[in-house]
């Protein structure tokens, strides 16, 4: 995870902590979305008989793209601290999400046409599934757009998505409950 | 885990070992701390039958407090070593164990209400396992209080709170067992 | 794994980032080959019935050099970057992968040897899955020779050592499935 | 674990990697002794029926000591690139290794006399075992003895307990049987 350095000068040490507030939004930021990556995939395999060297090797490329997320975050954090360079570490920091959403989509779009789906999921758990993945890509992508022109307005779409993503959907877990296993 | 560096010059190694005793009391604390609430956040979740999208999203929040610990850990190290800005640093550690004690309270209260428990708990242990996370908020509450007037008291409150935690209480494994399976 | 530092200088950022990009094929380049290794450790030990402690001892040295890995990675993402010593980082790096590839082979053939493998891979399977730890042997191998000669041209056949990993061989579930199960 | 920095000058990288040769034998005999407590951890909790809060305690500071390794053994790889302050630096890393067995012996003979072990062991393996963790204190303690006259005979000794602890003992799985089931 995002490692935050503690003040160098201990005299005032409350405006020095103080003075770590963007390190502090992007460690929340990254350890949402990272919890957030943790339950999807959960809920992914959960629902998969098999899998097959090409998934092995797309979630390969996710697992790599996620481990890259701290790097994305510090970078954020610094920009804001320097006042410098926001631009471009709010668009990297977008991309780096973008193409995991996006490899999640790609998996899941194997895992539909390879059937290689538990089949007690039924159509309409499928389609929920897919569409939460999709939504991702769309509001992620807006993100991007939005942070090219007005950076700080595109963190705000960015972490907006945070809670919407909690957000239960119907279908998620078959037919008929809302509710899922421990572990 | 907090990360000790070794000292950087080696022709009074004992003395330069001894220099570090504020680190190793910080490491032991955190790690006993952190042992701890792995113990609860097992306890819990074993009684547990299902959980639900608001448990996913409180208990995301909680590992996020529990992976900042190490920051706030080595805050109080750094301030004990730097004989500068204790007071901050003891509130800061407290404000951040008390957090987590907050959001286990949360995710009991939550488990209790939307009926989420492990029926063979019974009255009994649902109580004395709550009874316990509050009596934590209460702890450290006063740790907090004690620390923002006398660092150094407020460190041994929170301190003393370890052994008494790992006492085992009545009717927390069921009315008629005091063992808990491994694992 | 291997950390990536944000730039120091802000000022022109998508520059600074560009500048890193040996660090970003080192990533991606380690992050593979772990995920391979990953895949190969399961595979392997899926199918067998016992270890004993000569297997545990190789497979603690087989962690051992996989946990060595970042360092190699850093060495030659940073030999890049320096444009020096490019020559012995490629050598050693391609030594740390070819130990790992050695330490997969001798696992295997004391498996094979000792009876400790599941009878249900057959003598097929065994075979196929042998002849891929000895091809990463020769390819690895002839990776270092080239790397020693030309560096460049060494890390683009160690490169080219992944994709060709990630396809299925014919045999290795078992004379009748090509699929595997998740977990 | 122990991290190892590559060198700072690329100029001539071979020389300088040859300089960190005390890195790679603390990096080596970490790993080794770390492999070895898992391995130890794990044929003990296998013997395990239940667990009360005074395992889980000591278990606690088992995991405390063992995640200071990495602290004590950079301890002693900067001694020996220093040339300085390495009796010391033998010492604490002995003394670590010392409470480590101590705290397996306390478990082991906690569960001995609170009757928490599988009785499919049998005297028998119950003897061989703790013979073994006896065996583990006289050991690393004669190294720490002859470390405080002869340092570096000192980290030969405790060397070579490595693999004197790898080799199978009679009776550790029971009267009939010498494997051990993977996972």
């Amino acid at each position: 995870m995002l490692e935050i350095q503690p003040p160098q000068y201990f005299g005032h040490l409350l405006r020095g902590l103080g003075a770590l507030w963007p390190s502090y939004l992007a460690y929340a930021l990254s350890f949402l979305l990272i919890g957030q990556v943790w339950v999807n995939h959960h809920v992914m395999f959960d629902r998969v008989r098999h899998v097959d060297r090409e998934v092995l090797f797309v979630n390969t490329l996710l697992l790599m793209v996620i481990a890259f997320l701290p790097f994305s975050t510090s970078l954020l954090a610094d920009a804001l601290r320097a006042e410098q360079g926001l631009r471009v570490a709010v668009v990297a920091y977008g991309a780096t999400l973008w193409t995991a959403a996006g490899l999640f989509n790609i998996i899941w779009a194997h895992l539909r046409r390879a059937r290689l789906l538990d089949p007690d999921l039924g159509t309409f758990g499928i389609r929920a599934i897919g569409r939460r993945f999709a939504l991702a890509l769309v509001w992620i992508g807006s993100g991007i757009l939005v942070g090219a022109f007005v950076p700080i307005a595109g963190v705000v779409v960015i972490a907006g998505f945070l809670p919407a993503y909690y957000l239960p959907i119907r279908g998620e877990y078959g037919e008929d409950t809302a509710t899922d296993r421990p572990g």
